[in-house]
């Protein structure tokens, strides 16, 4: 009982992502992600709550971003600490394009698996704003600044996932970034 | 049958908000809303898909949102047309203040709430998308304005609910919108 199983998280999550892109989430059963991956039931359980937790460990994810956002120049302004987070999860992601993909088109096909990202989002949103205001940041500027910064990320993240998109992460997010600020100096405008 | 049930929907929703506020979201039953309310379960499904849903009716949210940013003087900048639409919003919400917090308190206590808080926010999120979108604003400008002003409208929607906040929310909506701006431009820095 409880033998250790090298990587069994891992190996999990990958099996899961194989069959939900397959069959699809609703088709697929517990059992038939742990037989994937040469594992039980029992043991799917021991790592993951339920059949979407699987597609939603971000806690690297979030760690990541509160260690560097943490960890960023005292001097600098919130808005310069978000592109060193958003720098830091790039590195993250850089490599993981494909998977990113396989796993966005089942979220996209499902509305509960969407419904999670949101939660999922949300979570990082407010891990986020408590970084900002440990660093002095006040409100209700921490609490805007962590919202607009998860914005920055979503809609970056889903471009970065585009098939026709080629640039790495980082520059995607950066982009993004950059139009946040000529939006927010009222940029894009067919006036005067 | 289906005999005419005047406001049936208005006096289902605040016999909903009423029980959930007296007695829990779980613990209150649709037969116990529609028996707070006179009618039936049966006109309660007629009305409402769920136990949830009676809460977050906001069509007509999401319509007032798009019909003022569609309606917004053509040569205004994207942050302007936000101003537009979070004006138009705070007008309908001005003297439901009692109404929200005690709402707000209801969604606060249960997660399955919160979920659906967050769906509703990403949908009307999309829907001003798609009007700026219709405006010419290009993508990802579009995408990443109808997000930032979300997160504008969801921030200034809490700040306008805490108990020692007596501004309009006309005004916290703007503070907001001018803090967006601030933070975009480089300020609450520590630095030089």
């Amino acid at each position: 009982m409880g033998r250790w199983e090298p990587n069994a998280r891992g190996r999990l999550a990958e099996a899961a992502l194989e069959l939900y892109s397959e069959r699809g989430f609703e088709q697929t059963t517990v059992a038939e992600i742990a037989g994937r991956a040469g594992l039980t039931e029992r043991t799917y359980f021991r790592h993951y709550a339920d059949k979407r937790e699987v597609l939603f460990s971000n806690s690297e994810l979030q760690d990541l971003l509160v260690a560097a956002t943490e960890g960023a120049p005292a001097a600098l302004a919130p808005i310069d600490v978000l592109a060193v987070g958003l720098d830091a999860v790039s590195e993250m992601f850089e490599d993981r394009r494909a998977h990113a993909r396989k796993r966005q088109a089942v979220i996209a096909a499902n509305a509960e698996l969407q419904e999670r990202e949101l939660i999922k989002l949300a979570s990082l949103s407010a891990a986020l704003a408590g970084t900002l205001r440990r660093r002095g940041v006040p409100e209700p500027a921490a609490g805007l600044t962590a919202e607009a910064g998860i914005a920055v990320f979503k809609v970056g993240f889903e471009r970065w996932l585009a098939e026709s998109e080629e640039r790495g992460m980082a520059t995607v997010m950066r982009e993004l970034l950059g139009e946040l600020k000529a939006v927010a100096a009222g940029g894009h405008g067919h006036g005067a």
